[in-house]
């Protein structure tokens, strides 16, 4: 006979303001993190149950590392908390005026709310750019690319048609920042170490690799020096790079460049750009147009309501003189507005005043391969090539969440620098798309 | 302007004997490793781009192992063989009178072929039990697995009403062989160490772990000893177990047992047997048809042909004494076959003389968890506890396929054995099924 489950009721009662987190990104884990202790009932939905490290999933997509090096379940995370109750749905709209969120789940009430649901791939509304390239910005995208990039090298093997060969065998990125920049220098190593070994039957020397910048430089917010350098170093490694170039169009196979060249490949990686993902229900005036991210003021507090924050890649801040197009949509602005938000509710509930948002930056980096990185520190201290490679990897295995995963990954890693090897090139998960397109490629005499 | 591609040509006309081998399992892999220097072409068809260690699935599934600890891409293992080729494809037909094999790639000539498509799920025609079960052949149900579990006890702490979140917490796992006791005992450790943690809302109490064995023993294919311990570790551990019990349908909630008994849970999983997977165009005469494996001769040769051999769980021996149901399906009796096959290859090319197989079995062993197992050896020798364990850990990693795998594999034992954790509760996948199936969990009204 149905009953009501005591701690269900026991839960949702607990008495104390209620914070809401949308999103367990960089940001909206630093709000959880620094409202241990707080008289709150902290509540996190996520669309998934785990926190990616999204700065490695270029290398999920290169085979470099495993999936679980760099995710990390929510509920392990904050195990020993007391306070804190995680629920897997999507929040589908906020009620500002009643402070409820509709979610995939159920509607809940919030006391604090904090919008902290990141960013989604910009196609700038190229509709047959996003039918037919690929993305970068979740786990099932990072597998789904490197299912790709070994399929087409199965694939080429079967085409009697050089130019098919070509067009399965070449790769374009499009978007110079760091995710294509990381995605071309390490897809150069496959070329180099891993898949000569892998198929010989190839000439591996028809591999091209482009890189597809609309402005004049690559790593467009670092130094020139950075973009000099990172420059040099792809070009070293075999990397096309075309800067003052746009894609125009791209029918999954052709790609047209504003500069008029077209490129033919089966396999287009679009890294160009990102967008806020805001909730509906915010109001659209908050809204920005460019960037499509809620305005915030000092306090990261959505306009008109005292109670909803937007932090990070969601939120774009006014009235900071040094970033008047709002903070980098990186990890550093999300976390340290997360933690200020999480330290500012406290007040608002003691009644004390709140602090606003200084952001310390402590410079950027990026990877391009083995020995192969550019750092820019704060205070102009700028350097490049192997030391800063050792820098990224430090800085990088330090960030990522979990004790476990920085043991793996820094594994990982020594096992791929001293093997020159890629161990993950597997192709996992379902195969219904292969025959139709095999239809196309495959010799039917003989496919060897 | 297309042209052919030389190197697709040279590779089809090597000049030497082709040996296609069809399924990279134990007995497939054991083929290509020992015809290494035969002046033969060799060349692996496989649905996969990868071996998979299926005695560690269940590892997988219940969160104790990272998915690329357990596979090795075919490409990766033989890369120092210049007279090995991979293809990636399902081999759809066999066309012996003309030595050719049709794939989803197009259609080869073989001069020697060896079918080591192993086994499916065997669910004794209940299409009802299918459509609403879960198996754990591949990686991807492995997943599947590993999804359903966690979700589930999401979904647990959306519903109000007991009887639905008490089938949602319980887990009915159906064969009492090695498979059904391992993931048995993992979920028990799950239930104990694990969930406690990760779902202080629910009581883990309430999570029953039921094991339904139609035989009268479990592991049937080991000693009593060694069933009765197995029997003692699991009830101990809290697992329910049912012996002399079959069960007789399942429309995914409500398991009807032939004791008249019913189990109410969302999740079977069907580990109660396995059956021959061979390819269409083996004469149906030669299949034998309890079983569905391919009948050989002690050369493991296809009836009526000299140059067809099927090896490990798709064949069936007919006149070793000591089985005369055929050898059991396991990895030993392939990987023996297939060593023995590849030399028997060898000899055939050079004309002499064939060996026929006869099966060395070392014994069996199964894990049921921390400190527990049981290992019958050959010669009477058995033992159960922590020993076994460690014996089981070290048979274990040895077989496994790949030096990483092997180091990552004893890194994350370790890990496990001291943390009590397992970190790979993770949902990966895609979530389009959600929806629906929470509109009948979900509490409308507050979700927490």
């Amino acid at each position: 006979m149905p009953k009501l489950i005591t701690t269900r009721t026991r839960i949702a009662d607990l008495g104390k303001p209620r914070v809401i987190v949308i999103g367990g990104g960089f940001g909206g884990l630093e709000v959880v993190k620094h409202l241990k202790g707080a008289s709150v009932q902290t509540v996190l939905f996520d669309k998934y149950n785990h926190h990616t490290f999204q700065p490695l999933l270029y290398q999920v997509a290169t085979s470099g590392l495993e999936t679980s090096a760099i995710v990390a379940p929510f509920r392990k995370l904050f195990a020993k908390r007391n306070d804190f109750y995680f629920r897997l749905g999507e929040v589908t709209k906020i009620r500002p005026e009643e402070n409820f969120i509709e979610t995939s789940i159920g509607e809940v009430k919030y006391d604090y709310l904090v919008i902290a649901s990141g960013a989604v791939t910009n196609y700038y509304n190229m509709d047959e750019v996003e039918k037919n390239s690929s993305c970068m910005k979740t786990i099932v995208d990072a597998t789904k690319i490197r299912n790709k990039i070994i399929r087409q090298l199965e694939y080429a093997l079967l085409t009697d048609d050089t130019e098919t060969m070509n067009s399965l065998m070449d790769f374009v990125v499009v978007g110079g920042g760091p995710t294509g920049v990381e995605l071309c220098g390490a897809l150069s190593e496959l070329k180099r170490n891993v898949f000569p070994k892998d198929y010989k039957e190839l000439d591996m020397r028809e591999m091209d690799i482009h890189l597809v910048e609309a402005s004049p430089r690559l790593l467009n917010g670092m130094s020139e020096q950075a973009s000099k350098k990172a420059f040099e170093f792809l070009t070293e490694m075999g990397v096309k790079v075309h800067v003052n170039t746009a894609v125009k169009s791209y029918d999954g196979n052709e790609a047209n460049l504003s500069t008029g060249e077209k490129l033919f490949s089966r396999t287009l990686i679009w890294a160009a750009g990102v967008k806020g993902n805001p909730i509906n229900g915010v109001n659209p005036e908050s809204i920005s147009p460019k960037g499509n991210r809620v305005m915030v003021n000092e306090f990261n507090q959505v306009k008109g309501h005292q109670n909803i924050f937007a932090i990070g890649d969601v939120a774009v801040m006014e009235g900071d003189e040094k970033f008047p197009k709002g903070h980098p949509m990186m990890a550093p602005p999300a976390q340290q507005q997360g933690s200020l938000v999480a330290k500012n509710i406290k007040q608002l509930i003691a009644k004390k005043s709140i602090k606003p948002f200084r952001y310390f930056d402590k410079g950027s980096m990026a990877t391009i391969g083995r020995n192969k990185a550019v750092v820019d520190m704060k205070g102009g201290i700028r350097f490049q090539g192997a030391f800063a490679w050792y820098v990224w990897m430090f800085v990088h295995l330090m960030s990522l969440v979990g004790f476990r995963n920085k043991v793996f990954t820094f594994l990982s890693w020594m096992w791929n620098y001293f093997s020159y090897d890629r161990s993950n090139r597997l192709i996992i998960g379902r195969n219904e798309d292969v025959s139709t397109l095999v239809e196309e490629y495959k010799s039917k005499e003989n496919p060897l």
